[in-house]
């Protein structure tokens, strides 16, 4: 059984893009010595999360943003815009809701994902950001 | 220390049906050898998603339902539908802001939820689906 | 590898209550054994959840209850309130959206948190509670 700590980082343009991170990770799994185990898909900062979808244009590029612009809109009254002067606090909330990581089983070194079921991090803040994402394999 | 991995098959309605996980999983801790640790688990697909409730029929068939619908209304316009012609745009924001999975830690042989906390699939796509979970336990 | 199991708990008020876990969640990892592996927060009942957010008063004490009182508001009609004759629907499905736990790496004896980004608990039920939360660190 052993813990393996990898990171991935990727520019952002922010404004809820959406990115798929499924290539990058894979790239991780393969030179992972755990086979068998889970995955921690965990992104530091309050501005963005991480979940799965299929990643196609429609979904990617529209359908999402629209989602979380419909539950925290971008130019609603936020108060901890009041509190730093800043653009962001729908950003923020968004991301609460979201949450910053998820946790994929591993099996026989391969991803327990659908064949239509990308691992996306969303990006919501107002301006670009270089992300990093930290990889926990745990197993053996 | 060790993984156990385990599945559940179940048959959906879609629609946001919501199934009650916790009986089939309260077997397969008492079949798993992991007695303390965590098991994640996970739906395989991109229009279904894994939470806790309180399952009870007021929230099981209707509350939870009437969350996502408000949330991502069925007959708004998705990109996604776009693509494919098809009609389950609603169902992958849903999924995706739900999330895929859940990780529970396991002490003492029991899962650590409470009395009125059951493990539920929330079913968003707009047919019948057979759906797998997977089970991941970690631990000893 | 070990499995190391703590518990907080901490008085809450209810009413989407922003608690700030990160100092009591730091005292747990300072005194486990584990050092580089992932730690699963999870906190048992079903009315509220946990997420990561800036905790800050503008977010923690506006925002994001004002982000759950557009997503799920308290006066609408809940079916389980029907069931129960209680008042508690929308703390039900605000939980079951946001979900009960996360998992955290855990790196050279740190959580990979970034500096404005700390472990909150959201506590929505509609009276104080007293919450027990359980740390499940996996590692070594």
């Amino acid at each position: 059984m052993q813990v393996d700590t990898q990171y991935i980082e990727i520019e952002s343009n922010g404004d809820a893009e959406v990115l798929n991170l499924s290539p990058e990770i894979e790239r991780c799994v393969c030179a992972s010595p755990v086979r068998d185990g889970i995955v921690t898909i965990f992104v530091i900062g309050s501005t963005a999360g991480i979940t799965t979808t299929e990643f196609e244009p429609g979904l990617a590029q529209h359908d999402l943003a629209a989602l979380f612009e419909r539950i925290a809109p971008q130019h609603d009254v936020y108060q901890h815009e009041e509190t730093w002067k800043d653009d962001n606090g729908h950003s923020h909330v968004r991301a609460s809701l979201l949450g910053p990581g998820i946790t994929v089983p591993l099996v026989d070194g391969h991803l327990t994902l659908g064949t239509w079921q990308q691992i996306i991090l969303i990006d919501f803040d107002t301006r670009p950001r270089n992300r990093k994402i930290v990889l926990q394999f745990m197993g053996q």
